[in-house]
Order: structure tokens, then sequence, then C-alpha cells
């Protein structure tokens, strides 16, 4: 089997990719390096089941060429600044929605019908219930990235119902674990390296949210996209059954550097305009395939910053 | 009140905009006439409170001009061809959601924060309950037509969120009456005055949708788009609690026409991938604030015929 992953050198795409070629499939890693990291491509060096491209998937005629020989895509490309839609409303649109027709267009002309997505729990809105199922009442949207996701689930159903492909959504929670680049914890580690004696917080501290591990997503991930079967497109919830809220984390991390910062709130429940207070998935129809994470939400954090201390270069270079 | 109607020429909008007149109200028709009517404009025409404008959704430079003075917008125009999505998928993705996206945009720039747009009862796809209320199990799409009209929802819904604009979005079950010009009783008239004698179905006649008269559903705009409020963005359905099956629309119509068709069928439940065997909406949230239809479906589909025989030039000119 022959895998395309767009975003392939991002976080989830990198350690994908190496969970693919481990178990001796091929893989395309096709990304702009816009956020992806050379160095996350290390262990596919000169591997002959490992091929780079330095690609856009607004790019039609580069995607169509990549995907020569390949069995699925895994599209993880996206902008994932969820926090910052509201200043730049049109990077939601070119970059995940057009950007996923792009790559369904491209997909077939080039006669290839299997696709993996990688949405959001971001797609509730907020959600009335808790933890929430794939079935939940009909949301509403309330960030530019949400409905940008939203909008990419639509286009690959309407794909799988009108051209047969095989389809798989996976409705993240937030990832953490080996090469996470982006997010909460990244951004306080970051700033409490510069200063440990303070911390600013957006929002109150309590939004409550859950959390996985890379490694616990990347098994649901190839579990799900091995049973996917043409002509449909079941959406997935991906995430740990338990939640934690944003001042756990900061005990978390200043437990782990050994120190007290004094803790300033922005005071709001939501950490910006769009933030949802509570992010919980019921992931019991990922579990019902015999799936189940290995990591705890400690264990995944404990994980993570335990790579920020072995790989400070991730706080150098990153926006290079 | 000034209100621009992008699609204000088509069946829908130039309704509308006769009543926004009528009304005392001041229209801007923004339309690019690919399937718009000057003709349908004629009872504005010379009327100083009515303002018509050629233009294209995905200008934004013209949009932002055509906005100017205006305090809501009414978004119609749409590529509302919805079986031949899979022939042509970029136009789908183009008119309905880029095309949404820029008129929103436009708004911004032109400090214009009040919107209603017209989506569909194909965002539910093939829904589980009926009649099917606003807040069913999160839907799955099955047309590239309605995954575009859903991202239109998403975009407004985040706008509404992010920007505290105010939004309505009407799903609509298909709308008969004056100037009715896409649909199978137009299909079904135009055919049976080439052929009287013999009539080809799509699908196996059994398929059964909900109707509207254009009068019940203008009424209901207004009300609508009244009552939206900065900052939230509400989902109606727009239909009646009736619904008709594609036999019985060919029965009246052989019998308003006074003819016996011998008619032929596809034979398949769907008239097309992606078409919908059942549609009926559960219009109690939008009944709930004093509007509930004039017309049966029986009595739209009689104007219709009525009109068509006294506007038959529709029939010749249409797709010039």
């Amino acid at each position: 089997m022959r895998a395309l992953i767009t975003g392939g050198a991002g976080f989830i795409g990198s350690n994908l990719a190496d969970a693919l070629v481990a178990r001796g499939d091929e893989v395309v890693i096709y990304d702009n390096f816009s956020t992806g990291q050379r160095r996350f491509l290390e262990n596919l060096d000169g591997d002959p089941k490992a091929t780079i491209i330095e690609g856009d998937i607004l790019d039609d005629d580069a995607l169509v060429r990549a995907l020569a020989g390949c069995h699925q895509v895994v599209h993880l490309a996206a902008n994932a600044d969820v926090r910052h839609g509201l200043e730049r409303p049109r990077v939601d649109l070119e970059q995940n929605t057009i950007g996923t027709f792009t790559v369904l267009s491209a997909m077939r002309q080039a006669g290839v019908d299997r696709i993996l997505f990688s949405s959001t729990g971001s797609v509730y809105g907020e959600p009335e219930v808790f933890p929430t199922p794939e079935d939940c009442p009909f949301p509403r949207q309330t960030s530019l990235y949400g409905a940008s996701k939203l909008a990419g689930e639509g286009l690959i159903q309407a794909f799988c119902e009108g051209y047969g492909f095989a389809g798989v959504i996976c409705r993240f929670v937030s990832i953490l674990g080996e090469r996470y680049t982006h997010g909460h914890l990244f951004d306080f580690y970051r700033s409490l390296m510069a200063d440990p004696t303070t911390l600013h917080v957006l929002g109150n501290g309590k939004q409550t949210k859950s959390y996985l591990y890379v490694g616990d997503c990347v098994r649901a991930m190839l579990l799900l996209i091995d049973g996917a079967e043409p002509g449909t497109c079941r959406a997935f919830n991906l995430g740990t059954d338990e939640t934690t809220d944003v001042d756990e984390s900061v005990r978390r991390i200043s437990s782990h550097m050994g120190i007290e910062p004094v803790v300033s709130y922005a005071g709001d429940e939501r950490g910006w305009v769009g933030d949802s207070p509570l992010i919980h998935l019921d992931c019991s129809s990922l579990r019902s395939r015999g799936w189940s994470p290995a990591l705890t939400i400690e264990e995944s954090v404990a994980r993570t910053l335990d790579w920020f201390d072995e790989n400070r270069w991730v706080f150098d270079e990153r926006g290079h």
C-alpha cells in the first residue's frame, strides 16, 4: 500500500508516516513546509519506502503528479491556527475548505478514491450534549476554523456518495506527544522558558478539554482507514474519556519545570472568540472497534514536556 | 430600510423584491443574469425604490460598491442545479461556498451586518427523522449541492459569532408559484408541451417531497429577517406540513393540460445520485412565530401551472 499524507511533515503527519513505514507501507510526504519540519522526517531519511515532496495542497497539478501510484490519502494539511481566524478570515476558507476540495479533485484525476480526513471536535461548536457523540444535534458553528472543517467533511461525504470514494472523518480532540508544536502547552512552555516567574493565561483557566496521545491517535487512524468501505463515509470522534482544565496544565508544567510562576488570567470562560469552554467527545464508536488509548492525559502531557526538554530547537526555529 | 438581494432577478428574489418595495423598503437587485430574468423585474421598472445592478457574487469590489447604504442582505444567488453537481463539482464550491464567503466579506468591508441566507433541506442528506427538525442528528451530506450550502451555513454562523452579524438561515423545501423556472414541474410541463403523449420520469415516481408557495416563502423570510438579532444565527425550516410524490405531480399536470401521457420510469427510488427519496421538514419552529402557509401544495401547483400557461416565454428564453 502507498499512502500520500498531506501535511506529512507536521506533528501528526510525521508520526503517522513513521508508523506506516514501520508496518511496511510506502508513504509520500506532501507538505509545503510552512509549519511542517524537515527534522520530523529524519527517521525516514534514505528509506526507499518514503518519498518527500514539497508542494502546496492548492496546487492541483502537483498533487495529481504526487498521487501517481498511491492507493490512499491521509489529508492532514490545514491551517490549524484556530485562535486568529477572525483576523484573516480567508485563510481557513482557502487552506481548509478549498484545499480539501483540491485534494479530492486531484484524487479523482489520479484515480485514488480512499481518504482519511483530519477534522476536529470544533465542528460541534458549543454542543449541549457531553460527552458529545458523532450524531449529536445538528450543531451551529462558532469559529471559522470549525466552519472550514465542517465544509471539508461535507465535501468528502459528497465525494463518497457521488463518486464511490471510501472516506473516514476523524474528529480530533487536541493531540499531545512527540513533535507537538501548536497549542497551549507549547505556548506555556515557551513563555515559562523566557520568564519562569509569571504566566499569562487566556481565559479563566477553567476551559476544560480532552487530549489524546499522538501514538494512540495514529493507531486509531490506521484502524479506521484500513476499514473504510467504498461509497461510505463515517465520522469518528478521537479522544480519551478524560478531560483536564487549563489550570491543571499549568500545575503540571510548573511541577515539571520545578517553578512556581504567578499566574494571571484574561478572565473570560473562553480563551478567545469562538473558543469552546468545554470539549469532551464520546469516543465509544471508535472503542467499539477494539481501540482504546494506551496513555492517560497526564502521561501524554509528561511525554510532551519530556520531548520539549530534549527538543528545545522547536521553540527557536518555529515560524522559520 | 434598504436591502441588497443577491440573485434578486431570480424566482424567489424577484418575488421578495416586489414584497419589500410594496411595504416601502428600498431594494438593490444584484444579479449576474445567468438564470435571473429581466422580465421578472418589470414591476419595479422606474420605481425609485429599486436599483438593478448586473454583477457577480464572486466580484468582491462590485459587491462592496453595491452595498453602499444598505442595511441588510438577502443572499439567494446560488447554483441551484442539484442534479448535475457531479458532472461539474467545482461549480457548487465556487457559486455557493466561495460565493457566500465573498458576500460576507464584502458586507464586513461595507459595514453591513445583517443577512438572510437561502439554504436547503438538502443539508439533511438522507435524514432518519421525519418530519425533520432543525436540530435533528448531525447529518451526512449526500450531494455537492447540500455540502456547499452547509458550508455556507457554517460561514454565516461563524461570522455571526465572530463579528456580531445578525443571521438567519432558511432551509427551503422546493418552492412553487409565479416565476418558478427550475424543477420537475418545469421539466414535465416543457416535455409535455413538446410531446403530450409520453413523459419520462427520473426515479420511480415515488420520490416524496414537500413544497411551499413562493408568497408564503416570502412572508416567512420577511418575518425572520426582521427578527434577526446581532451575534446570533438561527436556522429555520421553511415548508408546509404536507408532502406529495412525483406521480401525483404528473397526474396534476396531465389533468391541467387535459392529456393522458404514457409515463415511463428510470426505475430507482432516487431521481439521481444524491437525490433524497423523502424530504419532509418539521416547520414548527417557524410556525411558533405566528407564520403559517396560506396555500396547500395542490393550490401551489395550480398557481404554477396557470402561470406557465400565461408565460410560455420562460420555456423559450431559458438558458438565453
